[in-house]
């Protein structure tokens, strides 16, 4: 896919167009506006401007960021996302169809991302918009904590954080606040966010990243909060947003949010009041993510937990926190197995003994096998076969001398298998039982 | 994130366990089972065993496919997810664990996909927690199109489409269902569903990947309804899922959708009731996509429109669907510039021929240096500043003729500047004018 990555970029205007007729396909809550390819806007299929009785919520930027903007548009977010070409601003005309398509008499809050080309376009279409009667506010978030604080018109870019700021202004706007209100709000959240990028495209070579570099990743997070340009200090509540750019497994965000919440905890003082993970604001097929933090009193946490029809902001994030693990629970029913009467007799039989020595002789020969096994595996499959049956063989070894009833060669071959089924996953571990007990009768005639 | 990838086959157990702790970090409604590295569940955290008074849905397989299965765990989907290692399917204890945590008096359903390893796993803790005096029910799912229908164990694996059976499933249980009807439901659901993969990954030369492939892909769909392996035919309602691979943006699965439907629609005669998008179930970073289509009546639709609190089930995909496009508005004040009063004068002034001379000079002039200019914007940018001037200067030449009222130079200059602003996004576009402007006096003297 980064081949279409690149095909995407060779002809910008029809992925744009093609993306919103998809989206748009999907979500039967959303309509755009007629006016492709100039105008490229998608807003609320609920709403019509004139009749709009609450406060209009409109952002957009350069397309390449999906499911930002146009996957937050939804009651309680955005009215409009203002979709420009990949990785470039929209056109003033385009922010101002959206504007005049979505903006009743409360009038409309735009949330503008601190880039340059964004500022121009958008400031522009406010003015005309105003021009026209309607009430515009503006709110420029620029939450990139890499930048330096903003100097004159350029400085911090709008990151993900730009997300938690549509929240509580779509929030805000839905409990029916005016427009003065909604974009003091809007303006409080982008004052209090603060994100970190870490693209990993740099380490495709295998190996080469560690659990050290995800944890330098975080480390320059802590950079950012030091340097005072979000007011956290110790003992602040935050919510936490974990954001792939693009090709980053959710796998590997969950591991990055399960690290980064200890830390904020332990080495930074923080209560982790939310941790939102996911690819929320994206730079097309990049690898890696942001790590964002945003200062969150109860009034915020307020409104980043009210009800929203939008489809990519997550759900079930908020709520009581219970323990994460609870025990194992063991078999409820008396009939199953207890290992209390399961023990290594203190007399071998003679049949225990042949028993003993034909299972520590098989198990061994496995043992021995497991680079062989390993290298024929690599032939035909992934070739972890010789260290998944080593691993099987190993625990029965370990148990044989613990507690396997030798006496009682039923019984023992039960404990064999659950000595295996403990520790082998896979296909394999489930046949290796009947594997392995094929194998004994090789060895029982070296005893006889 | 490749070398990331690379770096979870090293030590698959860490990451998975690393992954639950971050996946429960994210998601205060979730707990896991205290037996790590062993057993890896992910269970409901407001499910007891003992006192769930509704069918437990369970399901679980190899990891690397997230967000299944884990994020689909929440009311009205799957009560527990039993996590294998990569791409390994869990141990038998493992699901035995995840069984006894949740499965109260009315019993539980295992999903199982049709992967030998899962089967034979999933099947023997089934049988040992029937010993032990629970209620099990299973159903497995194979709805891989691109396999031979199934013979024996082996056949179709089990993809995307399982979800979809989740969903069923788990609405069923929430409506409060006996085990038998819930297993019903769930078994009819896995007929009624196919996917077809579309791995994109052979194509990662720059160039090489064409609309032409992605319609491919959709052909290979049509193959697998045509051979019936599902019974869907003319006239059928169904419901779309596209499900990115892992690696594949936002912004591509949506034109995939955007393709897909209408080609559901018109070349094979479907009804095609509600489109799911998004990364459901992965194979780590994989590019590429896979479509599954599941035939679906209303009662159907009724358990895949049903609420649930798992977090990775799509939200906002049903209800009615208007249409998806509405006009662009019009400007609503009469302030507003009224373009039927401006015309090109039938005389043109003194003033207005050197004004026209100069512009049409100044955007000649622009349209000739397009191929320098992107060579010079190679070197410091992204070499698209000619292509984007061109742009602008070609607008300027076609409006001029149309419409410019010449005579007026101060109204000429405005209507320049909604040519530009109408074909020009980016920062370059919003600060062309001026430099365009600028570019006039240059042109004057040749005229004087």
């Amino acid at each position: 896919m980064a081949s279409y990555g690149k095909k995407l970029i060779n002809d910008p205007n029809d992925v744009v167009t093609e993306f919103i007729e998809g989206l748009v396909e999907s979500y039967p809550g959303m309509q755009y506006l007629d006016g492709f390819p100039e105008v490229k806007v998608v807003l609320r299929a609920d709403v019509a401007g004139a009749k709009n009785d609450k406060v209009a919520i409109i952002s957009g930027g350069g397309s390449g960021h999906e499911p930002a903007h146009a996957g937050f548009v939804g009651e309680g977010m955005l009215t409009a996302a203002i979709c420009g070409d990949v990785f470039a601003s929209p056109q003033v005309d385009s922010i101002l169809a959206g504007i005049r398509a979505v903006t009743g008499p409360m009038g409309c809050l735009l949330i503008v991302k601190n880039y340059t080309g964004d500022r121009l376009n958008f400031g522009l279409a406010a003015e005309q918009a105003k021009s026209e009667g309607y009430k515009v506010e503006s709110v420029i978030v620029g939450d990139d904590c890499a930048l330096p604080p903003p100097r004159g018109i350029a400085g911090r870019r709008g990151l993900a954080g730009t997300i938690l700021v549509h929240k509580v202004a779509g929030a805000a706007a839905a409990a029916g606040l005016p427009l003065e209100d909604v974009a003091e709000e809007a303006r409080h959240a982008s004052e209090l966010v603060g994100t970190m990028g870490v693209a990993l495209s740099v380490c495709t070579l295998p190996g080469q990243v560690t659990p050290d570099r995800l944890g330098s990743g975080k480390m320059e997070l802590g950079l950012g909060i030091e340097t005072n340009y979000v007011p956290i200090t110790r003992g602040s509540r935050v919510v936490l947003m974990v954001n792939g750019l693009g090709a980053t497994p959710a796998m590997e965000l969950m591991i990055a949010a399960g690290k980064a919440v200890p830390q904020l905890q332990l080495e930074h003082g923080l209560a982790v009041e939310r941790v939102y993970t996911g690819s929320f604001m994206t730079s097309l097929d990049m690898a890696g993510f942001s790590i964002t933090i945003m200062k969150a009193d109860q009034a915020i946490l307020q409104r980043l937990d009210a009800a929203t029809t939008a489809p990519y902001w997550p759900v079930g994030v908020d709520g009581n926190r219970p323990p994460a693990k609870i025990p194992v629970p063991l078999p409820q029913s008396p009939s199953a197995r207890s290992d209390v009467s399961l023990c290594r007799p203190v007399q071998l039989s003679k049949q225990g003994i042949l028993l003993e020595v034909a299972i520590e002789a098989a198990a061994t020969a496995v043992v021995n096998l497991k680079d062989p096994l390993n290298e024929w595996d690599s032939k035909v499959g992934d070739g972890d076969c010789g260290s998944t049956m080593y691993r099987g063989a190993t625990a029965i070894l370990e148990d044989l001398k613990k507690y396997y009833p030798l006496n009682d060669a039923a019984e023992t071959v039960n404990e064999m298998g659950s000595s295996i089924s403990r520790v082998m996953g896979g296909t394999s571990g489930i046949m290796y039982l009947g594997c392995f007990i094929s194998l004994l009768p090789f060895y029982f005639p070296q005893l006889s």
